[in-house]
This record gives structure tokens, C-alpha cells and sequence, in this order.
């Protein structure tokens, strides 16, 4: 064993080290569709925040590229490490602290899931809103790329729902940011800045999230539309009935047909319908009242129907629950039926229309298909790619993230830059902006350490 | 005129641009009760972030000292300009460029003030919701201390309504950051670091913010409790009852007598009552549905019966009104009977209890009395202190303001830190964050030209 690896295994004890060929392949990727797997030369389990401080100080102390992994389902590749790099694993890092029932808060570990968490505050009537497609993602990373999810529409994202961070720095400086509050006017906001940072700037050992009180009713109402700017141009209005929903999510025909094949739903369309749907709207209602929940639905029905729909359908229980865990497993049933890339490029919510227009219109001139379907309240578009051939496929999604932007848009919101974007990000944002950011990262990590390829693309220290 | 003087004044005419004497008194300071008044070297009056970006090179190559004014109203003294400086104001950037009824957002440039975005997102049911005391301060202002306000317990404070940025750097590069939707993971979140930095980082020359539909119907519960520890024990209560209010203030009563009696108001609550009252909670709620309204304050007035109110009144329209202005102005109420300094101390809200009442036996040990109100959903203290010496005043601070730490909380939830704070701020923050925040600082401003003096301290470049 070198003498690093020495020093990495004895911060976190021999068992939970590994080197080369004993650590195990699914420490060599996320869930990034175009980065190709690479085994790091160390794997590194830590237990507690000081000895994170210790690995970090001994990797800048012996210039060695760090990344960060928790559930590693990311799909951007931020949790993807290099050849000769330390990769941490949070996966011991996974206790839920507190739940802290007063200030609605929770105090977890990077390593805990989205599922645990949802168990632990369901028991005392308290709900952590931040729901994207995987829940067997960590809260870890999910501060890591800043993530999304269907309820964002109403709750925000991960930035919004983070309060605190127990974070160290390349320099193995522990720091606290935040607290159980949301306002603070007292410096640089550490927390904002680290969250969405991808690992490139300081690794959280401890997050304090937001609660809110857990609704008790809930109504699901699916809308097909024949016309497919229609479903868009219902967004904007729905956002402004003050209906205030959970959840409003668009399908396209496309993609609504694989899913319900693939998780053989039966939604109780006639299929009449189906044929000639374009794209459907998924609305979910929450109230505490029964009455009221019932009375926004029948409005939400009557908007739905005023505004172009065929029909809407209110789910009930079982079904809904299946419909919403159809579409967050739409990401597996993409790979399945051999998706090459995704976009989930963000543009204002009233310009998603022209952006898919003419983002089908860029996509169709080089004969290649594109479906989707996306976080519609937010302008947040998940489009899915079949294109093989590399050089078309960077062609093509320069273009598309080009035209995303020139709409007010970006390249990403909510998966992250990471690896898989990095090149893009490079090429079409703004110079000086890129610049500060480097500036930035410079003044976290001088060494370039974290997560070096990630963000920036390859430039290494 | 000399040399850089010339330089500022051919950028912006010279109709708009002051030396020395010719610089109105007002000019020279903000609100801080604390900051002695000093009149800038030279006064520049911008009209677009083009003219802002060539003050910004011009004083970085001059290595003039630049600050930056919207419209005043500070607190902390972040608006307050250096001896031999450059004060930049924004009143005359004061246009509300677009509001945007599809995204639900309105670009206004720095100088609008509250006021003003109020007037103008009412006339299309929409509406701004940050909601600090003073409306007439500007979105500019309130970008640069994260603004928060009476209704930040349902809305959130500045920076969760602030969406993107026009921001000019020290350089004069004019750079663009976010924009119009709420979640974005592409790179750095330069939004998030900018607000709140107090003119140190950057100038924001256009902001853009997020509207939400303006609700039909308010009603204001007023609550007297003759236990100050049960109008405390009674907040996280609210806030987990999921009436999801609006306001959550509290006032004690020192702090009532004095607005009611400065506003003249009637408030319908019993001589007998106001007497062995202890301190008030005010609570507001919002909803499109008057039945819903009704049944929500019927809820609410029993729930603050059970939680020990004395009794509940529900105030209606301009008696509502009034109450909420006069709370708005309880800053010039205390500066009218002779307040030597305030407290914004934030804390988690299930330790307001505690806070308070070992501040106020810090501040009794010296025979200082202390008095208050606050946004007690965002546990966030609005303390008022009587001490004209300023030896005694700063250790009473200095005391108050680490057990506000040790509680886990931060020396301002709202003011900032400025220069009224700073010493406090180095004195009792972490030095690594410190230190963290300062190469932050210098990766904007190697020169450091921007706000010196304020959240770091007399730290010169």
C-alpha cells in the first residue's frame, strides 16, 4: 500500500478502505448515461465528519482528486470519480440526528435517504418536500446537484428546503452554516453557495432540512390533451388559479405509452382517447379538508376542461400513486427502450412551448427522435434522445442547450453540470461568469481537489 | 475637479454626479442608530449597468472605496459611504422594466421601491411578498441585506423571491445570473451569494422576482397573553396547526403602549386587559375563499384560547391595517422615545423563549432595560435597548449576540451585518468562515473597492 493509502486507511480504519480491484464496480459510476465507468484508486468510508476533515486535509496535502458519492444515482456524473482519485463513500454517514418537532426541521447525515427520511417524518406528522425521481437518492447529494422534483412547482427545490449545512472544506476546516431558521442576514450565504456545487467546493457532513406539516388529503387528476400547446399554454393559467398544486407535470404521448407498458397501468382511458392525445397534464391537489379538497378538484376539472382538455380523470389512491411512481421511474423506463441522452434544460415556463417546438424542429433535421415529459409548473424539461452517433449527439444538444438559453434558459435544473455537461457548460455560458466561478472554487480549494473534471470540465490543478 | 472626479462625472453628465460639499446631508448615512453621518467624496447617479460597470473600472483602477444606495433605509450602515469614496445611488434606475403574468415574475431595476412593485403587480392580481417595514425601501436594498419582513413565515425573505440578477463586478463586467424560474443546478449560485453580501461582491443593476396571486381576503387576530412565555410556547404550535398564516409577530406590551399610543390607535381590547397582558401575538391569514377564511379564524381563535390567550380579537379592515402599519413603524417609534440601539438577533423560534428571557437578564445586570417585538414564526428578535454608554452597550451586545449564537441562531436575521455589526460579527463568527467569506470577497473584488468597512470591519485594502 503507498504511503497515502496508509494515511487514507488509517483515518478510517482498515475496513472501511479499499484500493484498485477490491472496490466493488458500483463505485465506479452514477447513473450518467454517456460517462463511462472508472474504478478510483482508493475508497474511502468515513463514519464521522472529522475524519472527512482528516481525508481531505491528507488529499490536498498529497495533491489527490476527491469525489464525493452517496446513493450515486445522479445523471450528470458529479459522483463519477478518476483514475487516480479518493472516492468517498457516505454510505455509514446515513443517521437521521433529530427531528426536531418545534422548528420543523430535521437534522440528517449525507448518506440518509429520501425514503428513510419521508419514513421518519411521516411519524410525526411532517413531510421534507423535496421529491425527485429517485427516492433511494441521498439527501447528500441531493444537496450536492441541487435537486428537483415534482413538488417543486409548489415547495421548491433542495436549495429552498435547506436551511444548514456541517460542511468541510479542502483544508479539512470544519465549518456550520445556517441553523434551524430561515432568515439569516449575517454574511455570505455558505449554505446556498455549497448547495448545487456538485462536490467542487466543500463536502456537507450534515444537513438541516425544512419540514412542513404533512397534508392529509390528497387528489390526482390526469387531463389528456389533443393538442399539444395546449397542455402549455394551461401552465401558466393553472399556476395563476391559485389552486396552488402539489404536483403539475406534463407526459407526452410517447412517453405516457412506455411507462404504462412498462408498469402496466390501467388509468381508465379509452383508448379512442389515447390515440389522439398529443400530451397530458398530472395536477395533484393537497388540503387538510376534505371538503375543500373536493371542491378545488371539481374547479380544477372545469379549468382543465375550459382550457382544452378531452376529459380529466381524478385518480384515486392506488392508481395516482402508481401514475406518480410511473413518472419517476421514467428515467429506467427511458434507458430501457435504449435512450442515448436526457435534457433537462429549464427555460421560463411560458416559453416551453417554443423551446420544444424548436428543439423537435432541431432534433427532426437530423432524423432523430425526441419525446419527453417534465416538471411543467417549473420549465423544466426532461427530454429524451435517440441518437447514437456522438459528434450528431453533441451537435444536436449544443443546439438545443444554445436554444434553451438564448430563451432565458440553462443547461440544467436539476441534475447538474457534472461530467456529462461540463463540456457544454464550457462552451455556451457566459466567460466571465465561468471565470468567477473558477475564482470562486479557488477560494474554497486552491489545490483543486474536489472533484476536478466536474463543472469546469478537464482542466486538473 | 480632479483627475477620477472628471472620469465619474463624464460617465454619468455631470447633472447627475457631486463632489464633497455639493453632496446633500442625506447622502451620508442610512437608518443605523449608531453610525455617525459622513459625507462621500464624490456622489454618482447611474441610469444604466452600463454607466454602472465604467464606475466600477474607473474606481477599481483609482482604488476608490465604491458603496452603493437605494434607498437609505438600512439599518447596519451598509448604505453609509467612506470618507474619500464613491457613493453610487440608484434612484434614478428606478423603472419596472416587465412584469412577466405568464412566469409570474416582475424585472424591475434597483431603485423601485416597494411601494412602487406593490402598485404595480396589484393592478394584475399578483403580487410581491417580501414585506420588510419600511416600503419605501428599494428591491436594490433589499438584495443587498436579504430583506425579510412580517410575512417570511409564509413566503420566505428576500433571496426565496429573488429569482435572478443583473449584477456588475468590481471589473465592470456586466454579468447575468439566474432568471425567470425558480430552479436552476448550472454551475455556482451566484443569485444566492449576491444577495445579502451588503454591496460587497457585486452591484445588482436588475433583479428579478417572483409574483405570487394576491389572496382576496385577509383577516388580523390580535391575542394578548398575560404569560410571555405562552405567547412564545404558542408559536411552533401555529406554525404545525397548518392554518399556514401569513404573520406571526409578536409585540410585548412596552412595545404596544408605545405604537398605540404613537399611532393613536383603538384596538378594542379592555383597559384590564391591556394591563396584565404581557405581550400580544398577531397572526394574519389569506385565502381566495371568505367561507374558508371564516373557518380558518374561528379555528385560530380557539386554538390561541386553548394555547392560553386571554382572548382573541379579530380585527377587521383598517383597524387591521393600522396595527400592521404601526408595527411597520416601530423602528421611528423607538427611535422616538429614545432607543440607543436594536437587537435582530434570529434564533431557531422554539428557543425565542429562552433567548429572551436570558437577554433580558444580561441587559438587567446592568440595569439596561430591554424591550421588543418580532417575527417570532422566523424566531427573529427585534430587541430595543435603552444604554446611552457605549462601553456597556457594546458588552451588553456582545453578550446578547453570543447567546444568540450558542442557541444556535446568527447576530441579524434581517439588518445585516453592515458596519453597525461588524466588530461583533469578526469578533464572535467563526474565524474560518470568516477568512472563507474574505478570499470569496477578493474573488470578486481583488481590489477590494466595495463596501470596505462593512460586514468584515476597518479592514482596508
Amino acid at each position: 500500500m503507498t504511503d497515502v493509502a496508509a494515511r487514507f486507511s488509517a483515518i478510517v480504519g482498515g475496513r472501511h478502505f479499499a484500493v484498485d480491484d477490491a472496490i466493488a464496480d458500483d463505485y465506479g459510476h452514477d447513473e450518467a448515461l454517456t460517462i463511462p465507468p472508472q474504478r478510483p484508486a482508493y475508497l474511502a468510508k468515513p463514519a464521522t465528519a472529522e475524519e472527512v476533515a482528516a481525508l481531505l486535509k491528507t488529499a490536498t496535502e498529497h495533491h489527490v482528486p476527491v469525489t464525493a458519492r452517496g446513493s450515486g444515482c445522479g445523471l450528470s456524473g458529479a459522483a463519477q470519480p478518476v483514475a487516480d482519485g479518493l472516492l468517498i463513500s457516505f454510505e455509514r454517514m446515513n443517521a437521521i440526528v433529530e427531528i426536531d418537532t418545534d422548528n420543523h426541521v430535521a437534522v440528517v447525515q449525507p448518506g440518509v435517504t429520501l425514503t428513510e427520511l419521508d419514513a421518519e417524518t411521516a411519524r410525526v406528522g411532517l413531510s421534507y418536500t423535496v421529491y425527485p425521481g429517485e427516492l433511494s437518492s441521498s439527501v447528500g447529494g441531493n444537496v450536492g446537484t441541487n435537486a428537483g422534483g415534482m413538488r417543486a412547482v409548489k415547495y421548491g427545490v433542495t436549495r429552498h428546503n435547506v436551511l444548514g449545512l456541517q460542511a468541510v472544506l479542502p483544508t479539512g476546516e470544519i465549518i456550520r452554516t445556517g441553523g434551524k431558521m430561515s432568515k439569516i442576514s449575517t454574511g455570505y450565504d455558505l449554505t446556498q453557495l455549497i448547495i448545487g456545487s456538485e462536490g467542487t467546493l466543500a463536502l456537507a457532513t450534515e444537513v438541516t432540512v425544512k419540514l412542513v406539516p404533512r397534508l392529509a388529503h390528497s387528489v390526482t387528476v390526469l387531463a389528456p390533451f389533443d393538442d399539444f400547446d395546449q397542455v402549455m399554454a394551461a401552465v401558466p393559467k393553472l399556476i395563476s388559479s391559485g389552486l396552488n398544486p402539489t404536483i403539475v407535470e406534463y407526459i407526452d404521448n410517447v412517453v405516457m405509452a412506455a411507462i404504462v407498458n412498462a408498469e402496466k397501468l390501467e388509468l381508465g382511458i379509452p383508448e379512442q382517447i389515447r390515440d389522439t392525445c398529443a400530451a397530458y397534464l398530472v395536477v395533484a391537489l393537497e388540503n387538510n379538508h376534505t371538503d375543500r379538497l373536493d371542491e378545488d378538484a371539481t374547479a380544477l376539472g372545469a379549468l382543465l376542461s375550459d382550457w382544452g382538455a378531452v376529459d380529466a380523470y381524478v385518480l384515486q389512491g392506488n392508481s395516482a400513486r402508481r401514475l406518480i411512481v410511473a413518472r419517476e421511474n421514467v428515467f429506467w423506463t427511458a434507458k430501457a427502450i435504449g435512450a442515448d441522452d436526457i435534457i433537462d434544460v429549464v427555460v421560463p415556463r411560458a416559453s416551453m412551448p417554443e423551446f420544444l417546438r424548436r428543439a423537435r424542429d432541431i432534433a427532426m433535421a437530423e432524423g432523430v427522435g425526441m419525446s419527453g415529459c417534465g416538471h411543467a409548473g417549473d420549465g423544466n424539461v426532461h427530454g429524451v434522445l435517440f441518437c447514437k452517433e456522438p459528434k450528431t449527439r453533441k451537435k444536436l444538444l449544443t443546439e438545443i442547450f444554445a436554444l434553451g438559453m438564448s430563451l432565458g434558459g440553462a443547461i440544467s435544473g436539476e441534475h447538474g453540470v457534472g461530467r456529462a455537461k461540463a463540456d457544454y457548460f464550457r462552451e455556451l455560458e457566459d466567460p466571465a461568469k465561468v471565470a468567477l466561478m473558477q475564482r470562486i472554487k479557488h477560494s474554497f480549494d486552491p489545490a483543486g481537489i474536489l472533484n476536478p473534471g466536474v463543472v469546469f470540465g478537464q482542466h486538473r490543478p
